[in-house]
């Protein structure tokens, strides 16, 4: 069947690729280097696609992904990197999507039945109403949630903070075969921290070095990581908090404190660029996501997840029983 | 916009009242039984729905109920209580109802974050090959991550064996606003426990008693329990395990404990009948629903969640804040 973006994403980039400076490996090459942790399957995991003339351009990937020389000031938060199509042909274009990204997580959940070890994790950040709720019902949605492991990650409870703040995020990762997702992160602590001061800078400026070591070591368990930071305008964000305002069926998703944390709008871009930049590796690069149009992030993120499981190339795992035998034993009852 | 089920249920019960006894409570009775938690809505939680002559009866509800003198050995796994409409009307309606479940989830949750304290439960049991997979990914995987908490039970840990059966259980009931799922639950502890025997008879035969106190202090606190079982038969769960065998796709789905388990069948049949009897309790009923016909089943449990959802009648929690001071302040910024 014919998927609308497959066509419609050749002409890719155009948007975006100035933006955002260079650098930063493909999804494809990512699969290479976990083969031998899927020590079940009798498969021989392919090499990457990227580097084989692939059928869909790694688009969203290339278009979105955080390299050198970044700057997010110069982001247009209503850009739509990678995707020349409107609204409706976007919407249009999710089922399918969502269809391919399921049937990759069962594999992906398959594999690990059989012993192998990967797993894919979603991180999302962004301002208030950036739009996580929507990626959470819309893409992460889609996702069968036997395979899902949700985190909301809030102000940290008197435990957590007893704790290094690395603590409750590693208790969190996905467990082999399974597709984590953290609403809000360890960038919280580079984020609301750095802006509010609750920790002296000589400690937060240490995180980011502290982060990348943490990644690189989630990475090389297996878990590939996808950080998506959903990039929206303040004008955008007065429009939407203003929409809370004005709708009682969404008074609840308001809070005073919101419009507070607004006034701080620009020492919150200061931290998301330093975040970026400085926490953008080869092994776990940010993806910045425009995200004025709702539609466009929501097709993005789902994108992303989708290339990035393609480039893992997850395989049905070979039986570990001999299947006759079985065949023969379940006959006799 | 018509749904099609909403007529299509009106005739209902007629396959099942008679095999399933009668007993129980209406999901409607519960929602006037918790007003008083819902303590910062302004609005008044409505006289239950059954008493006030429900447009759209609650008929999955009342036809798969369990109550007194109810025999599972009596009931058809193939029948569909509640369901007049062939395998494609079933399909056809269920995007309709998972909207309509979706929306009344989010206005639970919103309920919770300004004080509200209900909550739902799903339990769903079943013996190998029953189908609990596929409620998870087509019923449950129709609700917003956000506010489901899922849990599978497997084997308990070497951490859960040093504590009571129910310690686990506990620790993952949902928290206000959310749908929590147990994918296997307490019931293990008086089903695979009695069948193999994993502890004394007098301790497993205690253990009916201390469920139905514990689901009692749960209701009590604030959570509707919906406890649903897959019942299929033997037949068709050999057709099932031999797809798994035949089926590369499929393989990693099959173990050959499945067929030690099989061999044990009737066993487990008499260890849930004397579950069902024993714990279908006003205030927590099970439901038994036939699913020897994937699509019924799943038509089933959504319907049965639906319902009590909708005999929750959560509503958008006013503001607990001026509106009007704060779209000032917004404008202001």
């Amino acid at each position: 069947m014919a998927k609308s973006t497959k066509t419609s994403k050749k002409s890719g980039t155009k948007n975006s690729d100035k933006s955002r400076g260079k650098g930063g490996t493909k999804p494809g090459g990512k699969s290479s280097n976990r083969s031998g942790s899927n020590s079940s399957s009798t498969k021989v995991l392919p090499t990457p696609k990227a580097a084989a003339k692939p059928l869909v351009p790694d688009s969203f990937t290339e278009a979105l992904r955080v390299g050198d020389g970044f700057n997010l000031f110069d982001t247009d938060p209503r850009s739509t990197p990678g995707w020349d199509g409107d609204k409706q042909s976007a919407k249009d274009a999710m089922p399918a999507l969502g269809e391919e990204m399921s049937e990759l997580q069962e594999r992906l959940y398959a594999e690990s039945k059989m012993g192998g070890k990967r797993s894919l994790l979603l991180v999302v950040q962004g301002m208030d109403t950036s739009g996580k709720g929507g990626i959470m019902r819309h893409v992460v949605g889609q996702l069968d949630p036997q395979g899902v492991s949700y985190t909301a990650f809030k102000a940290p409870t008197a435990e957590e903070k007893k704790h290094p703040f690395l603590w409750r995020i590693r208790n969190a990762l996905p467990q082999p075969g399974q597709i984590g997702v953290f609403d809000r992160s360890q960038y919280e602590d580079v984020l609301v921290v750095r802006v509010h001061e609750l920790v002296p800078r000589a400690t937060w400026s240490r995180r980011y070095t502290q982060i990348n070591a943490f990644e690189r070591s989630v990475v090389d368990s297996g878990t590939t990581i996808v950080k998506v930071m959903l990039h929206i305008s303040a004008d955008e964000q007065k429009a939407r908090l203003t929409e809370r305002l004005d709708r009682p069926d969404k008074n609840w998703k308001f809070n005073p404190g919101d419009v507070d944390e607004r006034m701080l709008w620009p020492a919150y871009q200061e931290a998301y660029q330093a975040a970026l930049e400085k926490c953008s590796t080869p092994e776990a690069p940010w993806f910045v996501v425009p995200a004025d149009r709702k539609w466009y992030a929501r097709l993005a993120v789902q994108n992303l997840v989708l290339e990035h499981l393609r480039a893992m190339d997850p395989q049905w795992p070979a039986a570990d029983y001999d299947v006759q035998t079985e065949k023969a034993r379940l006959s006799a009852t």
